[in-house]
């Protein structure tokens, strides 16, 4: 079997955690072809990568990214430092001849992401980025069933992904808290897996429209105005909006951390000519599916509990139950075979660059109160 | 004990039906301090008012409705025609000095709301119009958490009425599937229901922007263009639209008939500063609330079942059970206690007017893909 | 049509509530072939029958019912009294001719259930007890598709019954307090309709074992001795059984006044060779049902929302809502469709008199702690 | 840091993969304070031992368990093999001086496991039994609860263990399918692990009432009578149990693999003087409850998502979600800590084998039809 050998870089972060159970994870559970060693951690303080690779069980650390990079025996890069740094680290890991792996957002920048999807097209390595949900064993059963005709052609899509860290008061801090580091806000933070997740399953955005606010860090209940939105360094923290997808469908997607008792939340139902499904990630091994063809006494909205007969749910029973750290590394299962097999990153530089241009979409559409065509977006 | 005789015009159909259970439940249920007689039932065809007045219990039947409006002994006009005869019958109730129940919608075109609400404001009777659902208990219980400070300031509402007619290839038939008669679809015919909803709980709703898709009657699965939409005498069966409120909250409404799965379900979630609340009608008697307050260890959503300790249940023990009928009553016992007291109705035809005003906003904002002021919008 | 001239007994409690709900919306919603006059009420007291009588809309009121049985214009008579006093009137309704609605549980004793019985052997009326619940349009569901074979042969049925009253230390009163007057406590309130309910849907249960425990009124956490609840006249207010029946499925039962949060709730759950269905009062309107034969990979709970597509759903479009009071008048609506037709009732004397027999069989397995067959109880 | 050298025996089969599972989350997820290895994988055959340990990441492979046993570079052994030969390789690693971890059932036999409860007493190493269910952050909460007295006295337990694996056919294979080797069908396979939750959680269990099932294999609907069960080598499918605890609360239990629909699903409801509790492992991460204290307006199930105020939930931020390779974890986690700090195992061999003791009492209380007293069951 191959060896793959992982540097992670900005391991000592939540993501760093997240990541390394993935990777943990994916050797045992996977047939993707490969031996997963977590080789190297890099962070730039030096003490914090040992402390964060003794206990997240990586074979070495390092503070110098680029040194890891320039190493021989790297076979992979995994990027989860904060999103302005992603561009330069991954076109660095990509000229060295590594194969990538980023957390999402792709980048902060519509910018930043058209450098990145540039050097993965010139590139023969794989690239991939973290929008994780997508891996999720009941999303690929969805998908599976959008794909075979199952559910017939899409006609609505509502989703929202919703947090409660806001109403409890829990304040953004660090470079999350800043547009100028932490970009588009929820929309970007959230929000943009759900715009992944619509893609995926639904099709290409073709335009949007919305409403995007942040709130005054002063009151608990006053929105701000227009222009003091724009004039400062706030995140927004709540948004709205409203698509069309180019088959013709309609979509409608709210992201906010201001849902109390909302505990990560990512919910949508799909409306089809087939069937309608829902997904609920708080249920993450459940769908729930009603399909037209069933008898009308009989109609009703199945709750689909995910077992051996599902393809990415890995246990020989039904509800043995799975999560994040399943669920992390399904993707990252994933990455791997693609490597094995010299196949693209699902999603891939350039389909995680749209991803962003529907964001920059949303947020100019927010700015303007107009109908934003995502194609139209410049960076 | 007062007596108060009714008389219905257009009984012989579903809400003559609906409102003849509410008629007889309410003299029963309710403290409204009346004693309420089912007097006469008209429909046009006679044989028509003889059998639905039999079946549904009314003392007398008729086919003239002038001459019954004309009577001395009633003393309530209940209208459940079509709604664009609503206008005119409403009208001549008024001026022969009864008090009137419309159903909703109001009417089909604002210019007949805005007559109907003249006619009201000269007029000493009480006027009333049959959002039925914002009088279920469960609403009850979460205006009053608005109105005592429980839920805190509004945020965000989103709401969805849906159904599955349209999956099942049900088609409309009669005046609901003509526009010039039943107006505008289900923006009109559901989706009216939410707007009532979020201009009851969250308040005036300030600006629109709206899809509102035609299907093709061709096809299950292409949308008309904006031109053959706007050219023919179709009904929308699926609309999507956002709104600002003048209080600063946002929101996000949908409607369709293209649900499958969904049987008359109107739901809605809110998001407030002190908490969230969450409505489904397929569970009437629930309503689902998470309160910021709450200890960070036992915060969650609280399944409330209506009980003894709600305003509006009327039951001596929490769990027996309403549903549409009880529904119906709880809009015709506030009613009539309106009457007995000298109160207005609720909603009025001012307010229910004003709700026609949004919707006419959504179909504005549909035709011109802009945001459409709410007080801007003309008869 | 016909005409059916109704006298209730003891109306002037919550089952007079109930069953006038009831009887005002049978003669509009059902199709039983007879108009309902709600003719006499009857209370003991003449100030109570008045007022009665005239909040919930009965022509006549009366503290005599032995004149009111006497009367000529009295076609049915409806017992509501507590269960102490139902055989003594209901033998004589049917000796004079009438038709016998009785409030359940049938009576307090077997062996004033078994006069019942024989009265009604005697009689060429319609003898019907208010075990409401199997009226439901649920419960219709399941029974025809265990009727029809889409479940197959039942395995195991687990059911409970659950209040939070005694949690919430609402004491009962008045006869409802005594075991000398009230009879079985918990088991032959609630617990006789899950009795009713397996009986109706899995067959005749052979034998039983039971856990009955009586509450010490002085402590909320200790139970009384085998002694003190023989010696006392308490009313048991939390018992647990295991039932064998006939057909060889097994079965468990709970009924307890002392489950916080739980607000009427019934609930069970049948699994059989072809699926499993799940039934929860609190959503009256639903069942959960899995099917063995559907796919394996669309195999799950379908919570099937009732509609036009189902026997004794009344409405033409699903997801309306009904309740309790809907309920209430579908029992009365079969029960009306008995008389006019001429079959008996639903569940007649002897049904209801065999369920009697379980509940003693309950209570002298609590006393003796073995199994006891149902058949070998005498009165 | 401590290391911690790992043996598994039997590791090649879906407990040994769980196991890797759990062995290889716990060092990073943890802070038990040791690092783990998963030193050795063995298996009877050689080529599987090797195959299984390259897939599952064990340094080294061995067939040969005794060998294994006496290499002193070896800290823990971790036992998966079917239940029938726990007791030699367990006895024989005490007495080398390992700590042991051994798969539940702890035994097929009650002797068996009073051989090993006695070989633990008598050595000095920690010794644990894998009912992981109880590990899961959820049931840390309830237990939290019940002992700061949150939810005061227990009263009743329901509980039941539900699988559809029987109702889709899936006929049982190898040791599993034979009383022999097997030991007690459903009730040791699952009703074990509820028999364990009830124990932690509410107390110890006095007596126990049953009724135990053996399917016949040649028809899917009649049930083996009592002489033909004992005569075969069958093992029971479907079993109800009532329990009376040494508290005074009572209990009701049921495991059965004929219910459709069920995948793996781990149910119980706990009602105490202060309030409800409900779990199902399907929603692993939520629990429901109900507090008696909290406003009557306001009452109901809370659906509480762990989160980062919850003990054992591991997770910065609530709803990322953790499954059955979490729970894995957990239960290694905890036993690395006994290790590390000199505390028993959770559930230790002396706990576990009162479990053994309530399942023999199980199938004494079937074969004789009479209430059984745990403490007078001899193995």
């Amino acid at each position: 079997m191959n060896e793959i050998r992982v540097a992670i870089i900005g391991g000592g972060g939540f993501m760093g955690y997240a990541h390394s159970l993935g990777w943990a994870l994916a050797p045992i559970t996977a047939d993707a072809g490969a031996v997963v060693r977590k080789a190297v951690l890099v962070e730039a303080d030096e003490e914090r990568a040992k402390s964060a690779a003794q206990r997240l069980n990586w074979e070495e650390w390092s503070d110098d990214w680029r040194a890891v990079i320039a190493r021989d025996d790297i076979d992979v890069v995994d990027i989860v430092t904060p999103p302005g740094s992603h561009a330069e680290i991954a076109v660095a890991a990509l000229q060295a001849g590594k194969h990538v792996f980023v957390e999402k957002p792709i980048s902060n920048t519509l910018q930043d992401a058209e450098i990145m999807q540039a050097a993965a097209e010139k590139s023969s390595s794989v690239s991939q980025v973290g929008f994780n949900y997508r891996h999720a064993a009941a999303i690929t059963l969805i998908k599976n069933m959008l794909d075979d005709g199952t559910l017939g052609h899409p006609l609505q899509f509502r989703a929202h992904y919703t947090q409660d860290v806001g109403a409890l008061g829990r304040v953004l801090s660090g470079w999350r808290a800043k547009k100028s580091a932490g970009g588009s806000g929820v929309t970007g933070d959230i929000g943009s897996h759900i715009i992944d997740l619509a893609s995926y399953l639904v099709g290409d955005i073709e335009s949007v429209n919305a409403i995007v606010g942040a709130k005054n860090p002063k009151s608990n209940t006053a929105w701000l105005s227009d222009e003091e939105r724009k004039a400062g360094d706030h995140l927004d923290d709540a948004a709205l909006w409203m698509t069309k997808f180019e088959n013709g469908a309609i979509g409608s997607f709210a992201a906010t951390v201001y849902a109390s008792g909302r505990k990560n939340r990512l919910f949508f139902e799909l409306e089809c000519t087939g069937g309608t499904v829902e997904f609920d990630w708080n249920h993450t091994d459940e769908i729930k599916l009603s399909l037209v063809s069933d008898d009308p006494d009989k109609q009703g909205f199945r709750t689909i509990t995910l077992n051996e007969n599902h393809q990415d749910y890995w246990y020989p029973l039904g509800g043995m139950g799975t999560g994040y750290a399943d669920d992390a590394s399904l993707q990252l299962q994933k990455f791997v075979r693609a490597i094995v097999e010299g196949r693209p990153g699902t999603p891939g530089f350039a389909e995680a660059t749209r991803t962003q241009r529907v964001i920059e979409a949303v947020m100019q559409s927010a700015d303007n109160h107009q109908w934003v065509a995502v194609d139209e977006v410049t960076a």
